[in-house]
């Protein structure tokens, strides 16, 4: 049946992953937009036009982010070819869903015009909190690798109590680092003080600042410039974790020599397979609640 | 200044530690409504009337719940008298700010009349935040005082993955129990899992309800009713810490044999003196959002 | 086949426990020394006499302790009758291992001039270690029950960090608790500060004993007395769990006003199902190991 | 005063972080054995000739290990020239105290000779218990590095529950792996229980390998050869923490096209500062020990 099929088109590894998901959960799934060498499963079918690919499948699986940055053409990394966003729309059947990450215009307008059932699953909550597993993994694998000493035993700032200040916190901490959480809403201090972590309000942050040997920040807002920056010692790690502009003068950091990396993407980089899974998983939600009506 | 000045007015053991709370953080505090008994802390001033202790303060702290259940009296649960809410509103200085816990007419209706501004601290996130610690932990001592096995190899469910769910969860894992949530939204299963916990949607409660040793319940709804109670061992325990109506039928259970605790108001009855720094810590957010504008 | 026969003489419920689980596993158990409303398991044979239960089994299971304390009968709590030790030595089949809990003489004695193949397994590290759990939970049991406060939050001392005081460590930090050790060795301290908890010698214990809300002996040494007792704030809570003598100059502590509670033989009281698989366990642990002549 | 001072001589980045501690913790240091290019902390003296070092010092400090594989030299990685020990031995104060690591022929037959007390801080215990926190970071700095897939979800098992196994499994654990332990001392599978992982033998390991995404085997034995080898899938990635020969047939794991690291002396390269501070702390526990006459 037509409604169990999938056409995954373009995308990193990630995508090649969900599709191996989608076809071991028993779906007919296509692909599109690889190049040979790819190494896409045997259950998985690498069609040789776009069309093939397209017409068979009522699903239409786009990568993340879905568009290159031109806009104009598909994300894919792991071919040597293209898809103009304009074969894409025309080459799609009458009855289809099309789901992919950080959807935007042109595709989305297109989308609209022709009454194209659609869902960006990079902005469902359970995504981005899946995402944060190996987000907080990626950053304990930078701070391994930059520091000379010890996790246990060494005093961990994170900014922010988001989700990936949460597990981060709770990951820091079981490898028997000092973990304080510096965050602004009474309710997010009463939870790291649940957790057991100690809490700090960032009224307190500059004082407090050369106390600690690695600082995670992943808010993203201008935190650490100006005074702030100074009074961060020479031989503390920073791993800024916010996503753009990020939280880091970066330039300044330089000038005072300080070690900050600028630890982005970390899903796709550091655990792509797992990446790859949340996306399939996400997607089924969707797909899920579509047909039951939620 | 009276500004700085507190009159705690009736409540149990926790308005006694709030009390005690404020006072030692510097705050000049005046008690009614307690006998003489209550051994309060020798720097806050029992006084002999309702009026003393009123007409020298600015901030008015009713307790939790802060009237009786009649709704014409405050709750004054240590107090052999009784303080009426019309001689409380009458006594009001001109100037003054009432903080109480689950406020409600008429008493509301008196404060909106009359221009007096007031808050309720009982519907603070922070406060429902910092509460569930000691709820898991009333929990956990119920779990550890009913089952005649250790918590470490057992299997336990919690209903639920909300503020008790996720501390509860948490520390039954440490403990080393096999810890399995049950939720229903995506975002929550995923918080599950990236928690390192067993996810599972309420579709397959039923089929895998007998594997449960323990049974933490937190979803205000009908969910161990009917048929989900005759799946439950006899030799589990159920422990329901949803508030009214609760989410066990009790009277089916009782029938059924199952041992069934409902175990409600666990802060102030297994930590009043946490609980009474909660509040404590509430109003003084509280005060400080409303000196600064927020 | 006899020599998967077994015959659970006297002892508490942990002896119905073990003689449950082995018949779980399959093997032919019969027990004496239970009165009939001892509730044993429908596939455990209660037996008439003596004689009955011993000249069909080859291993006999005494309980923990196995004898009263006047030495000359079995330990048999549950049973309102009496088994003299001389009895039960004289109907032993020529052929049997006896396996039971603090062995003493005269029993030993008979079972060595007789030739009888014994085994203690209270003297088994692994029954040690097992029972540090229900124990740790009992301890944590007490303390939730004895404070005010949460654990979440407060500063706990354990002194020790033998098999208790390790997995008490754990389960408190895992709480939300400030856990400091006090420990002697070298390679425990080195272990403490590995696992995440603060270490702190004995030479600086009582300087700084003031400073925790609640203290877990587990060294069976005199250590809390003359003047570190009265360096103990009034509010700590001091729950000694080492066994006789214990650690705590109870009789002085009791004059200074100082909460002290003996908390002995936690796992018979707290968890005594589990504390019977333990049994159960090393039973089989010491049976396997004869039978392959380790 | 003499008997504070120490020489450090040669050595890797654990000697020259050895040397800062010390020098922070108030004694007076003199250096030999390290090129002007190895950014020793300024008050630390880096002294012209060895005889320097060693005339106005009392503890002599050697590297781990302290002997190149040559034996006649002292192990110098961080200098351009070179230290027979022959000349350190002639050069030695009539009173000192050597320490230093992996200690042996023909160096402690010169001490022995001379009458030089020496000890070895590479035999201690509480040596070996720090060193397995660098050891246990570094192979989860490795997995997280080396898997397409986040540790939290994935399936452990370690292989040997001593000092390196212990902490391995709380680690991971805590990151949301499920873990498995396999041991062969009863009590040993007790204590994984009781810490709440999976306790498996090694009786039933090969007929379980297939399913663990990682292994980190600490048993320095012949164990993953052979059969055992061809029962493990080919994405599982194995870590070897054994020290030599290892616990893993290299060549045919080779053959196989197994993935498997070999991951020798952590702590040196992955927290030097840390085994740094490891040395100084043993060297300090020693003296300690020394003066008190332990």
């Amino acid at each position: 049946m037509k409604q169990n099929s999938f056409a995954v088109i373009g995308g990193d590894f990630r995508s090649v992953m969900a599709a191996q998901q989608l076809a071991e959960a028993g779906f007919s799934v296509r692909a599109y937009g690889f190049d040979n060498t790819c190494a896409l499963p045997s259950d998985v079918v690498l069609t040789d036009t776009l069309n093939e690919a397209l017409s068979h499948s009522f699903y239409m699986i786009l990568p993340l982010p879905a568009l290159a940055p031109c806009g104009t053409k598909i994300n894919t990394p792991l071919y040597s070819g293209e898809i103009l966003v304009d074969d894409f729309i025309k080459l799609l059947p009458r009855e289809c869903f099309v789901l992919g990450g950080m959807l935007k215009n042109p595709l989305t307008e297109y989308l609209k015009e022709y009454h194209i059932p659609f869902s960006d699953y990079f902005l469902r909550e359970e995504f981005a909190v899946a995402n944060a597993v190996p987000t907080a993994e990626g950053a304990i694998e930078i701070a391994l690798h930059e520091t000379p000493y010890t996790l246990c035993g060494s005093s961990c700032l994170i900014t922010g109590y988001g989700r990936i200040g949460k597990l981060l916190a709770k990951d820091l901490a079981a490898l028997g680092a000092s973990v304080t959480v510096c965050a602004r809403r009474p309710e997010s201090l009463a939870w790291i003080q649940a957790n057991g972590f100690t809490a700090s309000s960032f009224a307190h942050l500059e004082e407090n600042i050369s106390t600690y040997d690695i600082v995670f920040n992943t808010v993203p807002a201008p935190l650490f410039c100006g005074e702030m920056l100074r009074k961060i010692r020479k031989d503390t790690l920073i791993i800024d974790l916010a996503s753009k502009p990020g939280g880091v003068d970066f330039e300044d950091a330089a000038r005072l020599g300080l070690n900050v990396i600028w630890a982005l993407s970390l899903p796709g980089k550091c655990a792509p397979k797992t990446a790859g899974a949340i996306i399939c998983d996400t997607i089924c939600n969707i797909i899920r609640e579509t047909e039951v009506g939620v």
